[in-house]
């Protein structure tokens, strides 16, 4: 048996050996994902970001159960979970492993849910593609819903939430963490947003003042400013009922409100397939992977191509100040890049 | 006079309209810079990071003043400091307005400071470029001191702080630091690690955790694995005396400890200078940005090469799952990429 057929019977060691092919960007894994994509697209893409020290994790363990307990598919069955979760931790000795052990260890036992820890490999446009062919192999392996759990709220770990279907926000009490939702410009990514230990004295702030600035946004946004709306349309008022985030409270460390977060993520994907806004997301989802994918692979066969040390020779100019990158790189390209 | 003849006359409109022209790439400006770009390479550049809620802005500005009134040139005049401030607040409406007048006003009056604000558009090698473009023109418009501060501890933060000669990582005591400090890698990027509201009762513990952290990484480093240091390669031991990042104590709002990080900065500096490391870093930046400029422009030139619709169709060939992304645009360019 082929690889990919070995994963499409079910084979969880043959999946996890893909999984690292992909992410080595070997040429077996690759070949075996493309002929595996006709298989994608069943599984609802769960994004789910916040900043370190917000119990992310925690909570996407119990998530991860719970919908797995809850959640059913067409045909009765119980819905299986994957999980990946992308860490930047090391980007430079690669990492994420204790983290992976822990968790492991705490879903073992139950195949339906299957979790993969990713570490940042240094480039910056290289992780997001390695997790895109990542849940690419969860999505045609079968797996329903795919959590995919980023560490921090930069912009590279929000590009990667905002792949998802449905993005997840985490935040906790304290640290002026409504500043942080401003300043992460959260509020125009997050379909959920889940204040986690909610247990905290100053929850009740924190939700409060999410759920005001929430509001205040939408209305905002939905009167005054309709061309404001970001990149990702919400579908207007006019044509169909809008989706206002919910902000949800939870304590990850004893599960309190993990069923109400699970609940709300079905109905996002409820009404991301009513309203038509689910193949937009697929289609801005494929674009962005495709464009990345088109700068990576232009760029190698044009170094491929390159006479031996021109390259170099460019960067040399460039670091004696002789000319700008720009120009270095204008030139190497124009004089003699279509020798092929 | 031409636009970059202004920017040298000391002209600060001129320079304001050509940071403008180089972040939204208009020709002009790229060709001013581009005419500049010889006049760089004199200015030592200081990347700041840090998460949200560490008081980073507050640190920076009277960082910017202090360095102002204590560093001299070679000439014995008080050295010029430009402070870029790259904010990935709104990834989708573009922003960083309030906190930049607010920023304005604090340090108005002194034509030896300069502020630039920049927000994330988006694109996520977009910002990196920009930011490396708007430091040059900085840069040859004669400032001593660029201090580059990104918000957020996100892949896309390190790597822009990164490209600066000397990387400063803020964080502030509680919520987690330490494991946030471990997570995000920064003992691997830090030149200097700065514990801001140190008048908090828990800042004790966070400058003992880093340091003892920093300690056990360079112990282990240069002892048991000397061949995990990193891309970024420190000087080994037996060459030259290694730099141990320093672990400071800051009160921004009162500005304790701020007169000790301007000298360790300027320290850094000398060490780069005598190690040598100063021309390793400068050409390591320089190779990221012509590898960001070179994917770029061939993406921009195969596209504009193409067949009108025949990118699209691929890409409607994906959505529809007939073919995987990678499958789609390696036929894309192998199939008429070279009719130029």
């Amino acid at each position: 048996m082929s690889l990919a057929e070995r994963v499409l019977a079910g084979d969880r060691l043959a999946l996890a050996r893909l999984l690292t092919q992909i992410e080595n960007e070997e040429l077996e894994g690759l070949n075996a994902l493309a002929a595996l994509y006709s298989l994608t697209g069943g599984a609802h893409l769960v994004g789910i970001t916040g900043a370190p020290g917000t119990g992310k994790s925690t909570l996407v363990n119990r998530l991860a159960k719970h919908l797995r307990r809850t959640v059913e598919v067409v045909d009765g069955t119980a819905a299986t979970v994957a999980v990946v979760a992308v860490d930047p931790s090391s980007p430079f000795t690669g990492g994420a492993i204790l983290g992976d052990r822990i968790r492991m260890r705490d879903l073992a036992g139950d195949t339906g849910i299957f979790i993969r820890s990713m570490a940042s490999r240094g480039a910056l446009g290289g992780l997001a593609r390695a997790t895109a062919g990542v849940v690419q192999a969860l999505d045609a392996a079968g797996f329903d819903i795919i959590l995919i759990e980023t560490v921090g709220a930069g912009q590279a770990e929000v590009d990667i939430a905002r792949t998802a279907h449905t993005t997840v926000v985490i935040s906790a009490p304290g640290m002026g963490d409504e500043v942080q939702a401003i300043k992460a410009g959260i509020l125009e990514i997050a379909d959920l947003l889940v204040v986690n230990k909610a247990d905290l004295p100053s929850a009740e702030n924190t939700l409060r003042a999410l759920r005001s600035m929430l509001e205040t946004a939408y209305t905002a946004r939905s009167t005054t400013y309709p061309q404001a709306r970001g990149k990702r349309s919400k579908p207007s008022q006019e044509e169909k009922e809008a989706w206002l985030p919910p902000v949800l409270a939870t304590i990850a460390t004893t599960g309190e409100g993990v069923p109400e977060l699970s609940a709300a993520i079905s109905r996002h994907r409820a009404y991301l397939i009513d309203s038509g806004d689910w193949r937009v997301r697929e289609r801005e989802r494929i674009q962005n992977e495709m464009a990345s994918l088109l700068r990576e692979y232009l760029a190698l066969r044009f170094l491929a191509q390159q006479p031996e040390g021109r390259y170099e020779e460019a960067i040399e100019r460039v670091v004696t100040r002789q000319v700008s990158p720009r120009k270095a790189i204008e030139a190497i390209i124009e004089g003699g890049a279509d020798t092929s």
